[in-house]
């Protein structure tokens, strides 16, 4: 299956097309910009969000269901939000369908909706609308909802999982009854995604606040985590923002505190996609096709039986199974694929294509001397291995192939991220990709100039590291810290 | 808070709806016939989906995600799915859009699509038009794929959970290669959704195949589970669907034989939905409020603090400390409510409304004691016990109400399931609401017929049970079984 992967080095977008399509993560459509996930795709994003999602309640937080559709003329009540998302959008007009001799089946013009319906984009003013009748009082706050759902962003040019027309994301809608309680509660959501990054996705982020030109429509602080890809282009894997009271006034959610005063309530959102995916792709894959962190992983361990016939393989089968109650002891998730209906070397190439973390073989001589072959996906090594104690390996080796990918994308992002100081430098050092700390005059000119010369954005103003002042690397004026650029999805 | 809800008795339809908006499960929103799921409702929904989820996946299924759009002219390609569908629906004709000088933000009406989209009603056309570049081989079969999704359904008139314009449900669709494995999937679906409702719902169901009227648009043969509702009504569960190859053919999905034949798809579906939220409530709640039964509670046990002041209240945490460390070591989701902010007269209201299984009170009595009070939700009995095995007693309580529950349902059943004999006997008996077993000739004349004269539809014809033949009891012609009828939501 590898020749039929695009190397990384040829060419990395043809190179991540082909992996998304070939290990059957996702597809195109015929419906313009809108994937199919297919099941080895979707496993993985179930880890996450049951991953995230047992986060996020950790953390007290519970999910409800807002509708789809959005009337039109919510929109219009948050200035800068219609402005950021309205815009490329799907709108639903009519709610018939009729028969038309000539035509066959077109839309009913009698049915035209009085108001149109938009898809959601993102659902603050919906949810903060629906707010209004759930807040009265300091007693019903803070209200800490998520909501796991499909939204759509009309796009013109997609990319499988990094932008699609419809996506899956989650979205955190809080509301609370002071700004600080607001803004607490905003970084512990960055936090979270950035614990949850390091964790299971084995990826290394960096945490920043956004400039103003890239904050969330509506938002009066937005929070990120940035990611470094194989190729240097930055990735933006999780977005917080802090709303202060924008929405509580667009949509006149009020609360009564316990001196009796009325104020307006304080809102937080946050949300990660499945765009994540993108991300995981990204970071650990190779030209072998996808690899993928143990933890992510909907089958952690495969077993390949390598029989030459049906009395092998019952041999086999019987051979293996106090080794699957084992490792599933320790609730490590693994496949026995005795499907007769494929071949050995088939089954190796599709499970190293798709990324399964470890492959066990095991034939007729295995069984003679007690052992099995195990083979990390990470790095391609094979071992034979003794099977009394196997289980008690394999769990060892699954975290360090964890910890291993964790420790190879921390080495890349380091080697990736050079200081640079004058704007000439700048310049040439952005060709080659990657993270660079530089310092900027806080201008939205600046950072524009910056942008139209050299394609590369300010990523974010990281929250941690070093914090010493400097001279903006274009127009020489004061700079509280470095920030980070880079060229990015 | 019961003085806020209507009985039963009076006025059975505005007792449901006081209910689920009372009891936080859901409410309308402002967008035509979609609801806004809430927290507490959504939680009873996270617990059904996993546990369906589970059985889905331990009968070899996956999930997989697809458009939520569906080009119209995919919906002419099989003619009786259109009828059934296509025609009440949200159709997307535009993507962008603009700043109107008068009207401010409207539809740009440049921005038209070329060909409308309609918002999945249901998605077999879309999947089977993806499934025709998945399925090239008997090796590629069979092919068991599920999607948790939303869909929409224009509908006039809504109710909450039973009938709204936006559902969430789930939808199976699988290909085989042979029409008896796709039979026996049919049924296996239909045996699993029974298992679910009895173990999980506490729900009694009768499994039957729907008449040719009340078939899935698209279907050669609906199989169902009906459950009878306390008001008399039944309640279509969910439904599992012999496609034939009808959409392997509209869509053009063959594959080769092991014999290098060519021959179309063998296909089902099968779903449940949102829907089954009305049916739990349906089932088993009361005038008091909502009564969930132990296995779908979000939270099972509450424990409610009676303190006087911080020190006692300080008392009883370390009182109860070793109590939820017990509950929670057996697996049981349990609270300690001492949020200051409510009294413990509101938090009884609550909690009793809401539906919380069992519900133990603990004030400075039952310290000096060693006891707790422990109110089980199903019959408000209340009991004082000695505190020191309490996790044991109050597991054992769990699967005593749940149970109960099922036991109640059944009894409610068997009660209100009569044989009839004459269509004058059918006539009164029907008003008494409950399910009529009675003899049918097999047409769709006296079918519709009954439903015009009495607004009673067969049900189903059940799979087991009674099979005498006899004579319809409309029009004496001979019957090969009686078939269920009654008046349903």
């Amino acid at each position: 299956m590898t020749d039929i992967l695009t190397k990384r080095s040829n060419d990395h977008a043809q190179w991540y097309n082909d992996l998304v399509l070939k290990a059957d993560l996702a597809e195109h459509s015929e419906v313009r910009g809108c994937m199919v996930i297919k099941p080895h795709g979707y496993a993985i994003w179930e880890k996450m969000q049951a991953a995230l999602d047992g986060m996020f309640k950790a953390t007290g937080h519970v999910n409800a269901y807002f509708p789809l559709f959005i009337p039109l003329s919510y929109f219009a009540k948050e200035a800068s939000h219609v402005e950021g998302f309205a815009k490329e959008c799907a709108i639903v007009t009519h709610y018939r369908l009729k028969n038309d001799p000539e035509k066959g089946v077109v839309v009913d013009p009698t049915a035209e909706l009085e108001e149109p319906l938009i898809v959601r984009p993102t659902s603050e003013t919906i949810i903060w609308n629906t707010y209004r009748g759930w807040i009265k009082s300091y007693r019903d706050l803070p209200l800490l909802i998520n909501q796991w759902a499909n939204v759509v962003r009309w796009e013109m040019r997609t990319r499988l999982f990094l932008r699609t027309s419809e996506f899956l994301w989650q979205e955190g809608h809080t509301a609370h009854a002071t700004k600080e309680e607001a803004l607490q509660e905003t970084e512990r959501m960055l936090d979270v995604y950035a614990t949850f990054a390091e964790e299971w996705l084995a990826m290394t982020v960096i945490k920043g606040m956004k400039t103003a030109s890239e904050r969330f429509a509506g938002a009066e602080e937005t929070y990120c985590i940035e990611a470094l890809m194989q190729d240097g282009k930055a990735l933006q894997a999780g977005t917080s923002h802090f709303l202060g009271q924008n929405f509580a006034k667009a949509f006149d959610v009020m609360f009564t505190d316990k001196e009796n005063k009325q104020s307006h309530v304080w809102a937080t959102s946050w949300g990660v996609s499945t765009r994540l995916m993108g991300a995981l792709i990204m970071t650990h894959s190779d030209d072998q096709g996808l690899i993928i962190p143990p933890k992510l992983a909907p089958v952690q361990v495969v077993i390949v039986p390598i029989a030459k016939n049906e009395e092998q393989m019952a041999a086999i089968g019987v051979y293996v199974a106090p080794m699957l109650t084992a490792l599933r002891a320790k609730g490590i998730t693994v496949k026995f694929d005795n499907d007769d209906k494929r071949k050995p070397g088939w089954k190796f190439a599709e499970y190293e294509f798709k990324g399964y973390p470890v492959r066990i073989a095991v034939g007729p001589r295995d069984m003679e001397n007690g052992t099995v072959e195990v083979a990390r996906r990470d790095t391609l090594e094979k071992q034979v291995m003794q099977s009394a104690d196997i289980a008690d390996k394999v769990e060892h080796l699954l975290q360090a192939i964890q910890d291993n990918l964790y420790q190879k994308a921390l080495a890349f992002r380091e080697q990736n991220t050079r200081a640079v100081d004058s704007y000439d430098e700048f310049k040439k050092v952005i060709e080659d990709g990657g993270f660079i700390l530089a310092h900027w005059d806080g201008s939205a000119e600046t950072e524009e100039r910056v942008k139209k010369e050299t394609k590369a954005t300010i990523r974010c103003i990281p929250l941690h590291g070093d914090k010493t002042p400097g001279h903006c690397m274009v127009t020489a004026k004061p700079s509280t810290q470095r920030v980070i650029f880079a060229r990015s999805y």
